[in-house]
């Protein structure tokens, strides 16, 4: 294996994947700070449905700790999967990835599909392991909701 | 790492987990050229639910674009979720994938799973690169449907 | 890559990947004996909602004819998909994986979401293959549920 910065090794296939792995079972297992701590110090959140930005470990732990004690106020257990990502290199220690995120929740009374969004990741390695400096997140139904808008005005 | 033409080599796996995450952003995004450009230029896909076979670049970029834009008259987004491939060797370059292709779909209301289908793929490598030379989809609603009028008749 | 017994190699991930594949397509499939086979043969499988646990080839095969058939017989096949894995090395030739598994139904009048689970296995290496020596199955269902009632008596 080659280990030239344009490359994408086997080595950092398995550590992204890992890494979405640890910041579902973080988020959806009550520790906020945990999943903060999969950002780089300046890391950040972003959600242009909510118009939300997160910045930081403070204000990315306080996002993780409102979604999941809120799906849980609502009697909701929220389980992210991450899958289908593309890593392409951006440059050294650099990465951008793009993902599919699926969020189930389940309740007392069953499981259901909760939303579906398209996940923009740009991670940097920082001392060595894989970290999220910006994540941009699509949600599927804001796009469908202003598409029906943009179709009933023109 | 042996590379003898019976092994499924990890650099393999790697390059077929990111072209089934590659079409899923192709079709879903409406790239159906770019996803017809996943198969081999005499690539096969078949439904036999439809009564579909789509063959060759223009035939199966129709049929991509038609199942996008289909999508999207309806109201809702597509996304396409290929897992669960277990990868055995057919021969020399020639691999045989059997997956689980969840189809979800989101309209500005909510998002819901649309279809749950098996895929059987036989990969070709072309030019050192994985392409899909055919594609199976049984789709599992179709199969319970059968299903209940044989044992009505029965 | 180093083989300490300390470290998941790559080789390790793809195989437990791939047993988890073919453990979705045995059991949806209707290969019982070949999901059992998954299992070492003091293999447990543990279901703390249904109360279950079943031990040894003989009544793996029994359990996962029996969720088979069971859904046959209901109208519906199941899907299991399996995700989100995190391993940890345990000691020589022991792994614990952390994953989280969705199982779709679908009938001949559509597709749903059925159950999210927790899994948590320990994963034994016997002649050179990962097998399953315990697997228990946490169902966020069950989970919410007992957080209900807790909540009304407290």
């Amino acid at each position: 294996m080659s280990e030239s910065p344009t490359d994408v090794t086997l080595q950092d296939r398995a550590e992204i994947a890992e890494l979405f792995a640890r910041q579902a079972h973080a988020i959806d297992g009550g520790d906020a700070a945990g999943w903060a701590a999969t950002f780089t110090d300046d890391g950040r959140f972003v959600s242009p449905t909510y118009k939300l930005t997160a910045t930081g470990p403070a204000e990315l732990t306080t996002f993780a700790d409102n979604s999941n004690s809120g799906a849980l106020a609502r009697g909701e257990q929220l389980r992210h999967y991450m899958s289908q990502t593309v890593i392409t290199v951006v440059g050294p220690d650099v990465f951008r990835v793009d993902g599919y995120l699926i969020i189930m929740a389940t309740s007392s009374g069953g499981a259901r599909v909760d939303r579906s969004l398209v996940v923009l990741d740009e991670l940097h390695r920082v001392d060595g392991a894989w970290l999220v400096h910006s994540r941009t997140v699509f949600n599927d139904q804001a796009a469908m909701a202003a598409r029906a808008v943009a179709q009933e005005e023109s």
